[in-house]
C-alpha cells in the first residue's frame, strides 16, 4: 500500500512510519517540525535523544533496507499538501499532523488560534486534496477520547441510537470537549463526517485515549530509531510524566483529587490499532469512529501504580495533589465502549507493574537530560479562577 | 445598554444596529465590508441601492438624532477585535460578522478555508476578548438551523435529553451540518459552549432559519437607510430570490423536487428575536440555544405561494425544477421545536400572499438593477457528481 503519514516526525507518527515501512508498504511522511519547536518554546526537550528526520530515515534505511520519502512543510499550506497528495497518490493517509496539547491550546488567545487554525485548516486542506486526487483513499484520522468529555451516560463509538418522541435515528454522539484543543478535534470530526456524506470519502476517526510508553518493536532495533518522549506540562501525558517524576525524585503531581477517569493505551497498541484500521478500510461514504484505548484508569490509581512499581526498584516516591489547573469534574461517571478494534483483532498490551518498571528502566538511561523546571503545571484553564467544575450547560 | 454589533454593515446587521439605536442603546458596529466584496466578486450587487457605512450612519444621525460608532476591521484580526471590545465595553455583543453563504463555502478549497477561518477564528477571538475585558457581557451569536441538518427525529433547541442503557443526561443536540459553512457554525457553537462551561461566559446561540424580507420599521423611514438585498446564487436566500425572479420574468428555480423543508422567518422577526434575546440575557456560564424561525415550509410550497401572489399582480410566473446542486434529502421528516422565543414574547409575522405582494412591490422599484446572470446555481456540492442524497453515516 502507498501510505502517507502526516506528522511523521512525531511521538506516534515516526514509529507508525517505521511500522508500515517494516511491513513492506511504500511510506511517505510529512512534517514541519512544529512539535520540536513547541516543546523547545516551552523550555523543554524530548527526554530521548532523537535524530533529525533525514538522519532517522537514513538510519532506518541502513537497518531495514527500506526507504521512507519525506516532505517538509505545513498541512495548513493547502498548495503544498495538495501537491504532496497528488505526487504520492496514497491509498491510506494517517493524519497525526496536528497541535496535540490541551494546555498549549489554553495558554493564550494566540495559542488557541494557532491550534484551531493548524488543526482545522490542515484537516480541511487534506479533505480537499483527497477528494480531488485520490477519492478512494482511506483517511485514518487521529481523534481523541477527550472530544466526548464526561457525559453521564456510556460513551459509544462515534454514534448513538436516539429514541425521541416516538421516532428514532442514529446520530453523532454528542460532544463535550475538554479544552480548545479538544474542540478543534470535534471540529475535524464534523468536517470529515460532512466530507464522507457529501463527497463519498472513506474515513476512520480513531478517538484515542492517553498514550504511554517509549518503545515499539521497530524503534527498539537501534537507538537512532528512538521516538521522542515528552514529560513537560504541555506535551507530557500523565503516565509518561509520572514515570519520569519517579525516576528524578520529583513528586508525582496529581491534578486535584485525581478521580478523573480516562482511557489509556500503550504506544505499541496505537500502532496496532492504526494498522488494523488501515488494513480494514472504511467503505465509500463511510465515516467510522473507533474508540482507541485498552483500559480505563483514574489518575490517582496510576499514581499509586507508578509509586508501587518504582518503590520495588528502590525509589522513594511522593504523591502530591496540586490545585487542578483544568476545569473538569474530578468525580464522575465514566464508561466508554471500545469493542470495534477488539473485533478487528486487537490484542491489548495491558498495564501492570512489569510494564511500568520497563518504562522506568528506559527513562533511567536518559534521566540526566530531564529539565525539571518544565514539569509543573502553569497553564490554567480559567485564569480568572472561580469554579473548577464546569458551569451548568443547559 | 452598550451594544456592539459585528457585521453591522450587512443585510441583518445594519437593521439591527438601527433597531438598538432607535431604542436608545449605545450602539457600535464593526465591519470590514467583506460581504460587499464577496457579492461583487460573484458578479452581483445588492438590488437595493445601499450607501456606504459612513453615509448610512450620517443619514441615521440626521433622521433620528442618534449616533452609531463604527470600527472598520476584520474579526479575524485578534488585536483589532480585542481593542474594539476593550474600548467599547459592551454589555451585549451581537455577532453577525461571518461568511454566511453555504454555496460560497462549497465553491473551492480556498473558499472553504476562507469561510472556516473567518468564522471560527473570528468567533474565537471574540470569546477571548469578552473573557479578558467584559466577562459579564452577553454574547448573542447568530447560528443557523442548517447546523442540525435533516435528522429523523424532532429537532430540539440546542440540547436533548438522552436515556441510554439505564442512565440519562442532557447533551448538545447532535448535528448533521449541510455545508462547510454550516460546519463552521457547528464549530462556533462547540467553542462558545466550551467558553461558557470553562470561563463562565454567558451566550445565546440563535439558530436562525432562512430569512426573507426587505424592510424593517427603521429602514423604512428613509431610502438612505435601506438594507442590502441579495438574490444571486451565493448570497440570495430562497424566498427573496423567488420574489425577484417573479418580478423580472425569470423562472422560479426550484432545486430538485423542492420537497426540502426548512424554517423561515421575516427580517422584522430577526430583529425582534435578537432584541428579545438581548433584553433577557443568559445567566453566567449558560449557553442558551434558541431555534429562531416562525414557520416551516417546503421550497416547492414557497414557489407556489410566490407564483400565486405574483399572478394576482399580473405577472406570468413559471416554476422550473433544476438539477439539485446540493447534496441533501429532498423528501424527509422535519419538525423543529421553536418555543423559547415565543415564550419570551415573540409575536410572529406570518407569511402570506399579502406579505409576498409587499415584497414584490418593494422589488419592483429596483428591478432594473437586477443582474439576471448571477441568479442560476453554478456551485455543486459534489463536483464529481454521483449520489445527490447523502451517503450512509454509520
Amino acid at each position: 500500500m502507498r501510505v502517507l503519514i502526516l506528522g511523521g516526525d512525531g511521538y506516534l507518527g515516526w514509529p507508525t512510519a517505521l511500522r508500515f515501512s517494516d511491513r513492506g508498504h511504500e511510506v511517505s511522511v510529512v512534517d514541519n517540525f512544529s512539535r520540536r519547536r513547541w516543546v523547545a518554546g516551552a523550555g523543554s526537550d524530548s527526554l530521548t535523544p532523537i535524530l533529525d528526520l533525514d538522519a532517522r530515515i537514513a538510519a532506518w534505511r541502513e537497518i531495514s533496507g527500506e526507504q521512507i520519502r519525506s516532505f517538509v512543510g505545513a498541512v495548513e499550506d493547502g498548495e503544498f499538501l495538495d501537491r504532496v497528495v497528488a505526487e504520492t497518490g496514497p491509498e491510506v493517509v494517517v493524519h497525526y499532523g496536528q497541535q496535540a496539547s490541551a494546555p498549549y491550546s489554553m495558554g493564550s488567545r494566540e495559542q488557541a488560534v494557532e491550534t484551531q487554525y493548524a488543526n482545522v485548516i490542515g484537516n480541511l486542506n487534506l479533505l480537499f486534496a483527497i477528494r480531488d486526487h485520490v477519492p478512494e483513499c482511506h483517511l485514518v484520522k487521529l481523534g481523541t477520547m477527550g472530544e466526548y468529555g464526561q457525559p453521564n451516560i456510556d460513551i459509544e463509538e462515534g454514534y448513538i441510537r436516539i429514541e425521541h418522541k416516538g421516532r428514532s435515528d442514529t446520530l453523532p454522539f454528542p460532544k463535550l470537549p475538554a479544552s480548545l484543543y479538544h474542540c478543534s478535534k470535534v471540529h475535524d470530526s464534523t468536517n470529515i463526517h460532512f466530507a464522507c456524506r457529501t463527497w463519498g470519502l472513506r474515513a476512520t476517526d480513531l478517538n484515542q485515549g492517553v498514550v504511554y510508553g517509549i518503545e515499539t518493536e521497530e524503534t527498539a532495533r537501534d537507538e537512532r530509531l528512538i521516538t521522542r518522549f515528552d514529560y513537560d506540562e504541555l506535551f507530557g501525558t500523565v503516565l509518561n510524566r509520572f514515570c519520569l517524576q519517579a525516576v528524578i525524585g520529583h513528586p508525582l503531581t496529581v491534578y486535584g483529587s485525581g478521580g478523573q477517569t480516562r482511557g489509556f493505551l500503550n504506544i505499541r497498541d496505537t500502532l496496532n490499532c492504526v494498522e488494523l484500521a488501515a488494513t480494514n478500510p472504511a467503505g465509500a461514504g463511510e465515516f467510522r469512529v473507533f474508540n482507541q484505548f485498552t483500559e480505563q484508569f483514574s489518575v490517582i490509581d496510576l499514581a499509586h501504580l507508578v509509586k508501587l512499581s518504582a518503590e520495588h526498584l528502590g525509589y522513594t516516591v511522593e504523591i502530591q495533589h496540586c490545585d487542578n489547573p483544568r476545569v473538569e469534574k474530578e468525580e464522575h461517571y465514566y464508561n466508554a465502549i471500545h469493542t470495534k478494534l477488539l473485533d478487528l483483532g486487537l490484542e491489548p498490551t495491558l498495564l501492570g507493574e512489569e510494564l511500568v518498571e520497563s518504562m522506568i528502566h528506559a527513562i533511567e538511561r536518559y534521566k540526566d537530560k530531564a529539565i525539571e523546571a518544565a514539569i509543573d503545571p502553569r497553564t490554567r484553564w480559567n485564569p480568572a479562577g472561580g469554579a473548577k467544575t464546569p458551569a451548568g450547560q443547559a
